[in-house]
């Protein structure tokens, strides 16, 4: 039985299939580029029911959701017949949000008999456990990454954001549908609002969402994230331990080092 | 007995200062400054206890705080003895958030005999109630409000922000610390990750927090976030009715019209 990635942007489909005994089949989303893997297979939302029979035919039994992937504008002239009867569920799931859509997109696959895995099953590597991974935390960080673990978990309950950026208990930006790269941007950008650095640098906390399926849509960080978060002035990153995908973890904690911030996995 | 003003910066102090009878003492903090007002008797935090004796002494018996305070850094150096021993809990409610400094602020005028009052009892106009005050709101756009209330009462419940705005049931953007005009701001850069305008433009949404003391901190809205709003690209503007000050109303009115935006207080 095949393993299929349905790769969208960005490392972490190349990361799962490195970790994978058997070569998945890579399908894509049109316009979307899954860096490092070769695509095997293209799809689009509007003909999701001839795709899904695509991936039968080519034996794969088993589906893993991986890496971003930006809500397509449909058109109505592409859909077939049998995926046109499931738009309405679709578009329900849409307007309700990023959860509920993944969640509708998981029901239609296992509907057509697809068993849909998540990142634990196929590389459990990656989501690291508890314990600080570079340089150390104070109890001002402990204080910060308190604070924002509540305000994670309050966002994540309206399905807004994963991440959140505090200091001194100072909620400076919060994560929507623009991500964490324009968080940290613009945490860098906030000039003479930021509290006395002196008195604890702050931090950047990711989390999932509290009761989120974990087969899709985990929280991910690396190596980009951390230039981020220096070029931001923070003292570091905090991430709910098992729950948070860190792309090359020895990059990130080599990187953290010189960059002199934290990366904690908090249990 | 006299009123006192603790004014912040912006135009509500003065918009307060007009709807008064009689004339108020206007108070303001060291560095923060009160458009179209005159300034009575400054003030710095730490030394709170000898401003509170000087607004006896001026025969206030009444204060309403008003107008944006930048969290001031506090010099040791400056402190007075009695000031310096309310300073564990002063400290302590910074490190837990605006709500929590406010809330002690209020508690240490009270204390000291001054009844502290809102914007409900000094100038209720200021508040509109339940109506679409400008332009017309579709079903996507309650729709959109609906979501984006339920967002705002999230993150209010853990002390963040009173603002988001959502299109299409996307949350595009959630005010943090650096504010509405910042936020609108990044949502006017948010490029390809923009719903598709053809099916609604989408919404900023304010209220205050869940179970905030109404006396203090009540969201304030103005003519500068319409322009805000329509530079980020937005429908318009919707509102907790009763709970959103706003400031110049007429104005926000003229504002909406030319600029082709609902101005919208959802009851």
């Amino acid at each position: 039985m095949r393993t299929a990635i349905i790769a969208g942007e960005g490392r972490l489909p190349a990361a799962l299939a490195a970790g994978m005994a058997e070569p998945p089949l890579v399908a894509a989303m049109d316009g979307s580029a899954p860096e490092g893997l070769t695509v095997d297979l293209r799809f689009r939302v509007e003909r999701l029911v001839p795709f899904l029979r695509a991936l039968e035919r080519d034996g794969v039994g088993q589906v893993i959701f991986a890496g971003a992937v930006t809500r397509p504008r449909l058109d109505p002239a592409l859909l077939d017949e049998a995926t046109a009867s499931l738009l309405p569920r679709l578009m329900a799931a849409m307007a309700a949000g990023d959860d509920a859509t993944l969640r509708v997109v998981i029901e239609l696959f296992e509907e057509s008999g697809f068993s849909v895995v998540g990142v634990e099953a196929i590389a459990p590597a990656l989501l690291p456990g508890a314990g600080v991974l570079a340089g150390s935390v104070s109890p001002h960080d402990e204080a910060d990454a308190a604070r924002a673990a509540a305000i994670v978990a309050a966002l994540g309950a309206v399905d807004v954001g994963q991440g959140a950026v505090v200091a001194q208990g100072l909620c400076l930006a919060v994560e929507a549908l623009p991500g964490t790269d324009a968080m940290l941007a613009e945490v860098a950008g906030i000039g003479a609002l930021r509290p006395d650095p002196a008195r604890g640098r702050g931090l950047f906390y990711k989390a999932a969402k509290p009761g989120q399926d974990r087969r899709i849509d985990l929280p991910t960080i690396g190596p980009e994230t951390l230039r981020g978060v220096a070029a931001a002035g923070l003292g570091g990153v905090a991430f709910e331990a098992g729950s948070v995908i860190c792309l090359d973890l020895p990059e990130m904690v080599r990187l953290a080092g010189g960059l002199g911030l934290f990366l904690w996995a908090r249990g």
